[in-house]
């Protein structure tokens, strides 16, 4: 049983931490902060907790923090930068769900980002938390950056055909759908209900903060830079991501199997058959991502359908995954939840 | 560890009880029947499911029921009353889903649900599976009839009123509003996305199937007949029934109190502080009913809010919180599932 | 061709105007302000108007107001009691559909809204713009108060029964379901789309200012007070009211008789034949108010259905309905809508 | 005033043709048909039509069709290829909002319709009614096939490229992603609201019917065979398609203006400024098409948005403008609609 601490628990990362790690057996709830709410008790501002989660919001600077093992940041981008030293330094390990240790590059984050990184030096110590990619370095890992939600659709769906060299790195495309949810708690005019509901539009095309963070992903896996055109679009739904992945065919492979050699084993991605067409409820609520490989007409281009919930295996249920990697418990423990269908 | 045998698994109650029960300690699924759709892998069908659940749909006459210690009819009315009796003379327990054992008065029920009863002489067996009223005599069923959706929302919020005899038991008004999938997954126009979206109606007010139900509920409660206009409308949200419940005041109590009293120990009913508004998402894919009692005005007329999952607490789960009942697990067995929110 | 202006133009209810507007043959369009916005393109700010609606938006203080035949305040409550009386001075006729001066009451009106009424002298100058109650008074209005979204479906769906006197008047209950956009334009939390889609509550139980707007309304038609329970509730649907209404008869009538007639010649209220279930997508983005008359099980309880568009005419159809009134054109006139449905 | 008939009214393509032609000046509506709803009243099946609508369904046998001077067939693929000769012999002219006449190779129609062709003659003189293309033909057609919704929105987004002979014609992607109203009125389980609502999926990846349909359009604008991915989504929302096209730039030129000189002077296209992100919202129940240009990162992929309603611009709305151009009418008579927002 570890002692686990959440900085910034009103948002909806937060709330969804507390539904997975409330029912963890490894895992016991010490503190959440807000500095807004402190007081509060949790259940009264989220009902769906009444019963579940004891707690009150405590003020950061109460929290029994120093005396967790984990402390998990589901902050907006900018304050676990500022506080994740002093914590690792206690000796607390650290799992940040927001951007500040996504991007290796200091510089490139601090232009997308657009503010000064407040602990460079801890960037370069942070494991991108991939557990598909990065499993060894996560369980040795004092701080783990989290990654975004469409990053891990992307990359997830991509890495296969990246990794083995079959494709035209230079033009890939990602042409992601995203639930509301992704945008977060806080109140703003473009994702209230009636703005939102019915309708259908792409943003941030000319470049989005996740375009790096992908790019960085699979620079890494390809050995060299490569070229993406993302395109996210907001989608009239609360939860999930639908990421389709064009890429050309450079060399011929059988790229089912290929699918299917690169994730065996992996609990928490599913490939499916040929000609399968993912959707997002098939994995609402629950970690995993499920991918399916087309190539229309027989043609040179590959389509690749990957699709999770974005506020699990995108945000709190991979961060959970890392935790379990982390203090060496199994990979899927209290992560065992059945997508709610319908 | 028992065996469970499912009888029409393709509908929205089959599938949820597909869910439940593949993470259910102790119970083992051992088959799904599907006269359409033998042969083919339940997760096929509903890929939520792929991983969790292996087995594939078999037809009724190939399915080892009789070997199981409990089977689940989720089919559409008329089906357990010809299969029921073979069942248990077999020694098998029975849950039905379905309507065909929830009226006692096979008459009235024939007039409701428009067809001859093929089993009448088991209804005076079946037990009313609504824990909260029946607990001890479900112990003990071999039949026990699962409530409707609509009557389990209302109920559970007017008994205690009912009980205590404090209102007017001629004149009890409640308005339910119902979540999509409570209409079932069979192809109906009325029901397709584009027709049910973004919009709201009222339907049945001159009569609806569950109002016998819920006014049968009410009488043996109160020992007498009662009034109640019910008035079901079709909300465009997939799950939740939220019953919004009419009652003048006859006799003046703490009705806080006679709500927290008569739900004192209830794991699954929640009795939230006064001036609360239970949403329907507060209980969203768990089997949790919440409560709360308002007085407008100090007025003579007492308003109750009431909601549940109508897959869960409404269907699919009420029914393992019975079957938990009828085999002397701990009742909230498998079933203590966090509500998904947002 | 009148001229026309609109002050604070950036909320549903300003850009609702402005589709109506935009195509009516009797009103030009001269000046929308907005204090936050000043110099943004309208169509800049709602691309639906690219190509209709070619104003920018100005500051208040810059517009030419005065030169208007007519002024809409499409404002927060408690502006237009503090412009309007310049404008009037100035010969300019206002429409609030704002709730400054729908209380007759003005202690009654700063109890409920919060505020000290900066005008109460032109309260009752004020005529109360329901043109099936008020017709000939608004005709000659200088100051209309254009009635609130909740208060147009309900008194529409009660007046005939009670100025027919034929029902108890002291136990009234409107149960009333609001699309989101009710709530407004404003950046709020519980009306995010990840709050509000998915979901229903009730809100307000206790007391909601439409409640006195409501009663005023109902006990003038009574010549005496009325007792009325109203709640409303939250539905995850853009636009769109249904109100359920319970009132127990008093004296027998033929009520789907006593409707019609009460509604003969009313061009915006459609009284639908006996056991008809409205739906609100019936008269999406119209300016109707269609009703339907129930009896269940010819018990002592009637129950009224009534469905409106709350952008239509639950504000800012029915402005325009006023202002066709005010200015003795057709009462049709650019309201010649066709719901759109799906 | 021109006499109207439409065979096969009860699906949305009907409804939306009455929708708009009921307040048509130009036009009378003179008979509709439906075999299985012969003898009810147009209003009673779409209330949103009582008061606009008088007529009742009648059965083809019936109707005076051969006395239309234009018959719009909104019926399903296969129907108008058995009955527009027969009509069009009587001097009537025809639209079919179905895709019998749309693809000029014979074979191939077959191939993806899965069917004989009934009048293969007819189809060489059919014109393909894209008012954008093919005015002039549309002026003197006695036969128009209207255009898919997906083949508008993507023709649209993609010809001023292809006629400009600046892309790369071999890898074309488009990723498109429509309502659920452009899967018809008719019921089947996949469009079922609790099955469509809160998910999202690509489906006929593999190969969809419109996909033949734009690389017709496309070669005819290149001269030459175009190669195009065609990758079609099923959205939680009712009316709208959002098209997200990518080309590879293979010679430079000043995109935003190429767009803006070939849609100038075009009613129904509004290309935006640069960086815009259109919505469908902001052309919904409106027969506009909008259409922004990006470069991200400037590098040489082109990414393309175009969203139009795909009930109207993409089948009733734009059948209308064709029968306007027919007959001589002001392009836009009866298609003043300002897009309903929110």
């Amino acid at each position: 049983m570890i002692k686990v601490g959440i900085v910034g628990g009103t948002g909806y990362t937060g709330v969804e931490l507390l539904r997975l790690l409330a029912r963890h057996p490894e895992a016991e709830l010490r503190a959440i902060t807000s500095r807004g709410e402190a007081g509060t008790a949790v259940a009264d501002m989220f009902p769906s907790l009444r019963g579940v989660v004891g707690l009150a919001f405590c003020d950061p600077k109460d929290a029994p923090l120093a005396e967790c093992d984990v402390v998990f940041f589901a902050t907006p981008n900018g304050i676990a930068m500022q506080q994740a030293a002093s914590l690792l330094e206690a000796g607390v390990r650290v799992i940040d769900l927001a951007a500040d240790f996504r991007i290796r590059n200091v510089a490139e984050w601090e232009k997308w980002y657009g503010m000064t990184h407040a602990s460079p030096d801890l960037v370069a110590d942070a494991v991108y938390g991939l557990p598909e990619v990065n499993r060894t370095e996560i369980r040795h890992a004092r701080l783990v950056a989290n990654p975004g939600c469409y990053p891990t659709a992307t990359q997830l769906g991509l890495l296969p055909l990246v990794e083995a060299g079959c494709i035209d790195l230079n033009h890939l495309i990602a042409d992601v759908k995203s639930g509301v949810s992704g945008a977060g708690r806080k109140a703003e005019t473009h994702t209230l209900f009636a703005e939102a509901a019915d309708n259908f539009k792409a943003y941030g095309v000319s470049g989005h903060r996740h375009l790096p963070e992908i790019r960085q992903g699979l620079a890494r896996a390809a050995g060299s830079d490569v070229g993406l055109t993302f395109v996210p679009h907001l989608t009239p739904m609360i939860r999930g991501i639908h990421a389709t992945m064009y890429a050309r065919i450079t060399r011929e492979e059988d790229f089912q199997a290929l699918f299917e050699r690169r994730y065996a084993g992996e609990p928490f991605v599913d490939v499916m058959p040929p000609k399968s067409h993912p959707e997002t409820r098939s994995v609402r609520a629950a970690n995993t991502c499920r991918i399916a490989i087309h190539r229309p007409q027989d043609g040179d281009t590959l389509v690749v359908l990957s699709v999770i919930d974005n506020l699990v295996k995108g945000a709190a249920g991979q961060a959970v995954q890392n935790m379990n990697i982390m203090f060496g418990f199994d990979e899927c423990t209290g992560l065992f939840h059945v997508p709610v269908l319908p």
